[in-house]
């Protein structure tokens, strides 16, 4: 079998018993979001690690469509489970740490109450009868399951794809019960053209002619075709177009030599056919049409008002990330979900993970490193024991070279003492969050930062700081008018390409803002055009005039016409020598290296 | 019904007998590439306006997989066509100028020779027995079909998707009878992405139990199950994930009152089982599976060497269209093809259309304009009659306004003496190819433009230059070393981000380069900078120091070091006082404020 059919953990599944599964039925009937009631509910689910004496360090785990309750390895004999790159001793949820809690979830078939087990009252198998469940639903069972392991609050809930909506709605049904919510590779609600996916796989099985209509647990044929058809179409969206070419563009009239029923003529055919064929093995139709409808009726809110309405219950923090190449849970939706937790003034921190692998990432290995240590990082914050991961010096901001010789940052220092110990402050621009660091050390709440570079991001979310990973040139959208004390732009202005955007947004999002950057016509580097007439180097922060990121050049006098320009209004202006390592009051656009503005709007 | 539903001219589409079209059958049998022969071929077509005296102005049009002959009216009272944005008088395909030819092709289900016609040999259709297809065998149909017709050199062939393969078919297969090949979101072979979604929808087909092997012709059930959830697959690749959002996210718990067997629950679903159900009225699932692995086949290279092997055999001009948002022919699959052009010296055009609308933008009114204007611009150069469009001076050069007093550019009447009349040439940052033109005028061939502005690619397009619209950041990969005698950089150096790169590569592709560029430190500038201590106004080509395109500031001194750390030799430096109209020879770093260099690797 080649390599190219295990891209997806699902794909070393097998449909044989669990080994280390426990059940455990709850007597109450459930009562349905949708109408419709469950007399009793049996749960599958595996445990990892040990509950503490203060009972709060339970990590829950919520599983996508096709998963179960086998999310790790129980030992080194065990089979693999669907989330071993992330789950085990020393990982990113470290099972020494957590005690790490998997149910298989409401309506699937792997051992929790399903479509596919005995109705009691009929003694059959419910088939059609089993009721449209919700993912809320679905969260209902894990409580009664979460208050029978004796967990009250959990340390967090985290869950990809479908299991990122559990986790949400954890978050924001139960919110004294969630300590920190981990939503990744997933969405508010499901697009359009994810949901179009959906029905098309449905109809697939329900226009099988062995569905007859979900009655077919007698021993006779089963949906198969329809089935294997809908996870044929799964399976095309887990991978990113570029992951498909790289498996299976070289070879393409190669199929895989495996036995299906299924058309073979091309390598990404005998995959298909091949995953089809093993999903029909281990999975029900019943279950699937269930569950993928499921999907399909979670909404959190279809506006950013609606969504920013259900979250704003969530008393959580949040970490959210998302993978550059997957496009059944784009990242432009997770930046939603981020930007209406920001509009609520939620804690979050938000990662767009690059990787190739399409949705399928965030249970491969490729990636698990970086966004383990997100996961890791996020955790170890929340429970407060521990050391967080030290930053490395090449996380640092790569903006705060200036002056290479004076490596303290004076200008870190005059920022501190602008700042007041109380006020609340974002930084842009973050880098791996070190003046965040201090404001927070020294008691300013909250702090945020904004950071475009994955490392740095990563760092800050180790040293506990909540970083939203973007582009400041696109705006701040989601932030509110006034929403910080102080808004940062620390020696980035000339590295920005839309100054007038970014400027106009920060004297939104903050009452005041504090702007610092080289002045390009200090003494030195007008010396150096003038007299030599080659461009600055110094004013290009060490660069060459064809590799600087610095890409504006602008003097303090430049700036303060900007600010008349554009009404802004100067609360106090700075002006700092950082080669001398003083303030400058003679001429500053003469004597000046570095500028640092207190402005508001 | 609402308008949501009309998403592509397919939609419109009925399955009543077309009025205007007519059948020609041949009896000599047909040796098909994949085996088997067809013993005689009818082929269904139509045609709009009139084969001129000189037999050269026939547009060849080669519909997609579930197109017809009817590609546009014949007159306002007949039905729509599925190509009316593009075809008719006046439009960019002027029919009132043109002599367009569409056939439906071989192996369709709407007139020509398919497997729901009659096999002669039975007396039965043909079902099963349909022998397998190629785009090459539909491009054999047509050329008897254009023989019969008395075309023996077509002015263009055009087609989308599909249609793209076969009108590169012919530019490859009959090199002598295309002077114009458009291929229009297209690509040298379809995706593994784009095959998957096709193995699937085949399978649907293949194994819907009334399929039965393909002998459904009995007045029995047929496979409409497996066509419609085959074409809802289709319909979701070819609407883009903005589109769909926007038709269905605001009402997707809002189904339209549609009659449809498939499941109904959501606005996209009623959308998908109404195009499905729509679709089986008018089409054959014998039919489908035939073109559709005629597709599937399609293969003028998967290596970028194979490409350009085959695609030398061309001897037309090209005209390459993408668009933004197509994600099933995507922009870079476009550009693939473009690359092989270029590396086997072919005359290209490209341009990525800016388009929300995914892959049905090749079918819909919002585009047509603008890619209407390339085929008309790009088919009236061909035939030489008329005059191509006038360019707006909006569509000139951006970076052609160093010194708005001099609007004729000094330096261009420089770059024309630099450059020998028979030198070939390209020009990077072309603009809407007004050097180009000018050297394309004296003799200079054959003359190139790279540029990345859509309006000023449309406008070189119309004047008959070949221009490849791309981001010079990314590098001119495709074209070969020393591909041209002349590479020019004119007044763009400053815009670049990556200047080491574009650089290294000119140098690559040009046996001579010429760079110009403003000098940053040109007397006023610097005496701006140190007398009155503000970055140079002028420097940023009349743009503020926050809002300029240009990103690099560099002087003459600065790039003569450049020159020599890279060693890059300099043939002949010019240096322009362009205020004053005239060269400097006296210190030009400080007199001159333009500077032209003539530099190899």
């Amino acid at each position: 079998m080649s390599e190219a059919f295990l891209d997806s953990s699902d794909s070393v599944r097998s449909g044989r018993p669990l080994k280390h599964v426990r059940t455990v039925t709850f007597r109450e009937p459930l009562d349905l979001e949708q109408g419709g009631r469950l007399d009793e509910v049996t749960v599958a689910y595996e445990t990892y690690g040990r509950l503490n004496e203060r009972r709060d360090n339970a990590v829950l785990i919520c599983h996508a469509i096709s998963g179960d309750s086998h999310v790790a390895r129980h030992d080194e004999d065990d089979d693999p489970g669907w989330w071993d790159v992330l789950i085990g001793p020393g990982k990113g949820i470290d099972t020494n740490r957590y005690f790490v809690v998997c149910p298989n979830i409401l309506g699937g078939c792997r051992g929790t109450t399903g479509p596919n087990s005995v109705n009691p009252r009929t003694g059959r198998p419910y088939g059609p009868d089993f009721p449209l469940v919700t993912v809320g639903d679905m969260v209902e069972v894990q409580r009664r399951l979460l208050d029978r392991l004796g967990v009250r609050r959990m340390l967090g809930a985290i869950g990809g794809s479908m299991g990122g909506h559990q986790a949400m709605c954890w978050s924001v049904r139960h919110p004294d019960r969630v300590a920190g919510t981990m939503a990744v590779a997933t969405s508010a609600r499901l697009s359009s053209q994810g949901l179009a996916f959906d029905v098309v796989a449905r109809n697939a099985i329900l226009r099988d002619p062995n569905f007859r209509n979900g009655q077919y647990y007698d021993g006779g044929p089963t949906p198969d075709v329809g089935l294997a058809i809908a996870r044929m179409i799964g399976h095309i969206t887990y991978l990113s177009r570029e992951a498909m070419t790289e498996k299976f563009g070289a070879d393409r009239l190669s199929p895989r030599d495996v036995s299906t029923g299924f058309e073979k003529k091309f390598s990404v055919g005998s995959y298909l056919g091949y995953q089809g064929n093993k999903f029909v093995e281990r999975f029900d139709a019943n279950s699937y049409v269930t569950l993928s409808m499921a999907i399909d009726l979670f909404d959190l809110g279809g506006t950013p008002e609606e969504l920013a309405a259900t979250l704003s219950r969530s008393q959580s923090r949040w970490l959210v990330i998302s993978f550059t190449s997957d496009w059944l849970f784009s990242p432009q939706e997770s930046r939603e979900l981020v930007d209406a937790l920001i509009r609520t003034n939620k804690p979050v921190s938000y990662c767009n993970v690059e990787s190739s692998c399409g949705h399928d990432a965030f249970l491969l290995p490729d990636e698990a490193a970086r966004y383990g240590a997100l996961v890791g990082g996020f955790l170890a914050n929340l429970s407060g024991d521990g050391e967080a991961p030290i930053v490395a010096a090449e996380h640092a901001n790569p903006q705060s070279i200036f002056n290479p010789a004076h490596p303290q940052r004076l200008d870190y220092d005059m920022l501190l003492d602008l700042i007041p110990p109380s006020a609340s402050v974002m930084d842009l621009g973050c880098g791996g969050g070190e003046l965040l660091s201090r404001l927070a050390g020294r008691g300013n709440r909250p702090v945020a930062g904004v950071e475009l570079d994955e490392q740095a991001v990563i760092a800050c979310v180790c040293r506990g700081l909540d970083v939203i990973q973007a582009d400041l040139n696109a705006g701040l959208g989601a932030f509110g008018d006034g929403q910080f004390d102080y808004v940062v732009l620390s020696q980035t202005l000339q590295t920005i390409r839309d100054v007038e955007g970014v400027i106009r947004d920060m004297l939104r999002v903050g009452r005041r803002c504090i702007v610092s950057f080289p002045n390009f016509a200090y003494r030195e580097l007008r010396r150096m055009l003038s007299e030599q007439g080659r461009a600055p180097e110094a004013a290009l922060l060490h660069h060459k005039w064809y590799n600087s990121p610095n890409i504006r050049c602008l003097s303090i006098a430049d700036f303060e016409e900007f600010i008349r320009e554009k009404d802004i209004r100067v609360h106090r202006s700075i002006a700092l020598n950082t080669e001398e390592g003083r303030e400058v009051a003679e001429d500053p656009n003469l004597n000046a290296d570095l500028a640092i503005f207190v402005i508001s709007r």
